[in-house]
């Protein structure tokens, strides 16, 4: 019997309750499940949601939802296989699977590893304080926390795994739990993967909800404290960004749609160099992989009109290597389309970009496959060749900027200048990635200043990058991922930044030592408290932001310049030479910004052993006065910030960074120096 | 004869074409002035802004940006007086009109000084380099560039200067042009100003564009490289968000709407206490100034239930000393509303709040004014008395949360334990601001991490800052204004995140050398030139990035550091005591962080006299890999990125900030610390 997919919804698994809907094999056209794709109580879906998982979440701390995610990957890591089995029926080949299950899983490593960045807290100080007074009482500093909602998130059917993964990793690392709806065809692999999901236990209850559905209805329910994204046709997208419930309650919604994207040949890229090689190894990877199914792919081959036939011969040889069929026979290199619907669609977009620019290679109609004796079927399958358009015109004949064919589809166009260049990549009115195939850094710059404003992310190609590129058609974690106008005007990802949209963002404004207890780091101007036992001499646990120590002071002599210079060697004539200062910024022979930081440490330091391990290094140091022989100089050590540390293994020491004020005044009170130095101390608690 | 304000749209000031509109004095009643608000060819007058404006704008570097700034902001304080003569007609005191004049140059001068947190380049490097293989040789960057289109912002009626500056201060230092749409009552004060602005002759043509209308049709035209923003009601606001233009082009909309902020009395703060003062004195200064008429005054009094009687009393007495009356009349310190129009609604507005909650303070009908004597006029002007409502039951009564009154009105509502104070806050559904009057740390953490998700800005009142507090009501320039849900959902301001806004920002990919080129900073990895003159002996202007001096080496002994630990005074145990590294990270004596930062400074250091001024400062420096007795270091310094000085005054030495890598290796070739130094340069030219 044929499998129905089910729902996990409010705590359990549930077929859905209406329109049965058939999923189908992509090469050999097999009804594979079926799909219930009604019946929803979406207001009491994402109610469930807040109710449940939004504490859950909200409650952990940075660090222990990155580990989650940790767990949640290596836990994928080993069901991985079975991802890749099922992923074959959607016409996958395993290098187009990879992308779909080993960049989902990567994307969860890599928000495991951002909570390096954030505090191991459940919100996160963003940015400097902001002084807002003369007398310094008054200030303020920007906090973020989870927002209270869910986010529902609406998928394309090309990437049902890395679709899913690369956002709800965001929304995890952030706080938020998520409502994910997959695009029907392909839904029977996000099910598979929220199976294991759900069945490892690693996330807690209500923080992963699955609609295999049509999803009608599901934003009636959303308020203001939730954030829809949605990835597909801007046509739809249009559509839910205009819903009423969105409109009326100010709700975050992310669209990234398909765009058409370009690849720029430089005019010094010409055939023989490195860069030539690479634009039309790229195009064809573009074209083939996931059978040019990424809202990434290259649509646009953009290229000096003087090497225009270079090209698309080039291009057609790279092309006549690529073997078509059924995604586990044996030599196939493209697979199938996701489905028969898909390959009448694009056979139809590309008839219509035909009438002004013609075919150059390739055949719409007919296609040789291979796997026959898997089942692969021209006639049941969602087979094409791939196809070159030609546009000799492309300021004339705009279609092919504006029609994106959804499948492996290329349009060769010429320009004469480097203005052209932008121009041209310009005309797809705003798009997700651009890349440019050059070793002239002067013509990357121009290229790149004047489309940055259209393409959300640029690709400069060149041989020294060449053997680690991650390609064009790659969004990565640590990247922001959108582009506006026709790709949507939403951005995802892109380390902290992609964090941050499921958080919201609040100006903190008061006194220093009341912004220093909410943020819990210490901010200038703050009541300080000293103890008797010196800082040192404490274990992180005991350190109190706010703690501070006042050292003995120094006069500093000519003596002590000397001797510095003769340790460091730094003989600067403004440090050693007392008839070198006429015209300079000092009135006498000044002492070096390292020995008043040195000899700072060495009055804060406490000698004996004690839980500080070490000197790990210093931020945001400066020099805000000339220290002249004479100068009396006094410090104040103040912990300003404790970053607990996991441990590597069990034997690892269990320690912490504490981030250090140290300030060096004058006899007259003035500060000479300031700086952040960070040590790492022994945790008491060892365990 | 009544003048009839003009518009400057394409280059020239000009009359509208229809709908004659009187705009009245708000005490008085007077016809001041005519604005024609219709017939404008929006279509024209934003292809303008993009022609012309938008490419003069983004060739000028921030720098340049921000010093127009400041010119234009001295520029409009010249003429302060002019401004504050005519905004009386509005119903303003001096001291509301302070606000409106003074905030909104005050707005100018700090975005003015905000170019200093930019490159002295068009475009803008954000964020740490991010590095995507293991080789090196491929990695990111991200870019933000002006947008190609114009900022379209469409205001609101009670801050007509302000609301302008504002945000024309940012898109001009983003490098934006803007058309600026003032709401019909006030626009006369829009027009004063803009006339001054463009008579100075400080901006580009194109820069601003002022159109005194109903604005009807102006978004039919906005395209994907275009940002609007709107300030006012909710209703209007939704409507525009939905436009489609909006939604096709995917055009970014920030909204600002008015919402219901609230004051929270801290149940520490018992009358007596300076934060129980402050409360009612926060309280009243938001209902009283501006007669109320601000999108971030107090509409709801949350306070203990135990002290809502004597909140109820204090306020009220604090009320009674609020005379009202013509805003140039003696002793005035209430002015009038915008309108007789807005009076009425107000009026309808408090009449359905008090069918559930009861007028404790004021009298809606009858007011005594002050000012007959010029005119003031109780019929024909908009003046009305603070009115204070009292909500006993607040989780029932809900219109005090949703119910807008837009004016001198708040409402007192009790609670009863601080997680009903967060409730009650939470309940207007996202706000712009909220307060907190406690002098608690533990409670106001508390409440701010549990009202942070409904308010885009929380200020704590205590006795500590009342002193230099801008107080509730107040948006400033470096923190972002907007909030979610209610408040629209937008964000402005709020430093360089506010200038974001109308960039697009790109994710750049490849090599570290092609990155360089274009970024013009120093990507590690990236190709490096070294001359035979020292770095150290060359001027700002000559200095190239990627410029490198190699240094010769240096191995350390125990001389040195016991030498080092001598002059430092720092006989932390690990350098100085052989005996005691048990169970400590170290093998053996190491040597201080700060010796090997100060030896490299030693060794990179040219001593002769030549174009640097002086050390300025370190930062990021972090000590890799402990150095022990017989370690061999050297020391390679390249310029990473040069920052450009302004001139204080004539007689001020050309110069710029220089900052270099500092990588000290040891003789495996590994690091043992880097850090980025920072250095000040003479420039060769000194004009």
């Amino acid at each position: 019997m044929t499998p129905t997919l089910e729902n996990y919804t409010l705590g359990r698994w549930t077929p859905g309750a209406a329109d049965p809907h058939e999923l189908r094999d992509a090469s050999t056209g097999e009804v594979i499940a079926l799909a219930n794709t009604e019946g929803f109580d979406f207001e009491q879906i994402l109610a469930y949601g807040r109710r449940v998982g939004n504490p859950a979440l909200r409650r952990m701390t940075f660090h222990e939802r990155g580990r989650m995610l940790k767990a949640l990957a290596f836990h994928l890591q080993e069901k991985k296989e079975l991802f890749y089995e099922l992923s074959y029926r959607s016409g996958a080949t395993r290098a187009d699977s990879w992308i779909d299950i080993e960049g989902g899983i990567g994307n969860l490593f890599a928000n495991a590893s951002l909570r390096r960045k954030f505090p191991d807290k459940p919100f996160y100080v963003e940015g400097e304080p902001v002084g807002l007074s003369k007398g310094g009482t008054f200030m303020a500093q920007h906090l973020l926390v989870p927002r209270e909602g869910v986010a529902v998130h609406i998928n394309a059917y090309n990437f049902p795994i890395w679709g899913m993964l690369e956002k709800i990793a965001v929304n995890l690392l952030a706080g938020m739990p998520a409502v994910v709806k997959p695009a029907v065809p392909s839904a029977y692999l996000t099910e598979a993967v929220v199976r294991e999901i759900i069945a490892s236990g690693i996330l807690p209850e209500g923080a992963l909800q699955l609609v295999v559905g049509s999803g009608q209805g599901i934003l009636d329910h959303v308020t203001y404290q939730d954030v829809v994204t949605f990835t597909g046709s801007a046509a739809t997208g249009a559509k839910l960004r205009a819903h009423p419930r969105i409109i009326s309650e100010a709700v975050p919604f992310t669209l990234e749609a398909d765009s058409l994207n370009a690849a720029v040949l430089g005019s010094d890229a010409r055939p023989g160099t490195p860069e030539f090689d690479l634009f039309i190894k790229e195009v064809r990877k573009e074209m083939t992989a996931k059978c040019g199914q990424k809202c990434t792919a290259i649509r646009r081959a953009i290229v000096p009109a003087e090497l225009l036939e270079d090209v698309q011969i080039a291009l057609g040889k790279a092309l006549a290597q690529t073997t078509i069929g059924h995604p586990q026979a044996e030599g196939v290199r493209m697979g199938a389309l996701a489905g028969r619907e898909q390959a009448e669609r694009l056979r139809e977009q590309v008839r219509q970009l035909a009438k002004t620019t013609p075919i150059v290679y390739g055949d719409l109609e007919n296609v040789e496959i291979l796997g026959k004796e898997r089942g692969a079927d021209a006639a049941k399958g969602a087979f094409i060749s791939p196809i070159v358009l030609r546009n000799d015109h492309p300021f004339q004949h705009l279609d092919s900027h504006e029609l994106e064919a959804f499948g492996p589809v290329v349009t060769l166009m010429p320009y004469h200048d480097p203005s052209e260049a932008v121009a041209l990549a310009n005309l797809g009115k705003g798009s997700l990635v651009c890349s440019l195939a050059t070793n002239d850094p002067r013509l990357a710059q121009d290229f790149v200043l004047g489309a940055a404003t259209h393409h959300g992310r640029i690709l400069v190609l060149n041989g020294e990058m060449a053997k680690e590129s991650t390609g064009h058609g790659s969004p990565l974690p640590q990247l922001v991922h959108g582009g506006p106008g026709r790709a949507g005007g939403g951005q995802e990802m892109g380390g902290i930044r992609g964090v941050e949209h499921f958080m919201q963002r609040v100006a903190l404004q008061g006194s220093p030592s009341m912004l220093t207890a909410i943020t819990e780091v210490y901010q200038t101007g703050a009541k300080t408290v000293e103890y008797d036992k010196h800082p040192f001499q404490r274990y992180f646990e005991e350190l109190e932001i706010g703690e501070t120590y006042t050292t003995h002071k120094h006069t500093v002599t000519e003596a002590d310049i000397s001797a510095f210079a003769g340790i460091s060697g730094d003989n600067f004539y403004a440090h050693v030479d007392a008839t070198s200062l006429e015209g300079t910024l000092f009135t006498g022979r000044v002492a070096h910004g390292y020995y008043v930081l040195s000899k700072a440490a060495g009055m804060f330091v406490d000698p004996r052993k004690g839980p500080v391990l070490l000197n790990y290094g210093l931020d945001e140091c400066r020099f805000t006065k000339p220290v002249y022989p004479g100068t009396t100089i006094g410090v104040t050590l103040t912990v300003k910030e404790k970053i607990g540390q996991e441990k590597r293994d069990e034997n690892d020491i269990a320690k912490g960074i504490v981030r250090w004020l140290v300030t060096v005044t004058d006899e007259t009170k003035e500060t000479v120096a300031v700086a952040t130095i960070l040590t790492m101390v022994k945790k008491k608690n060892q365990e």
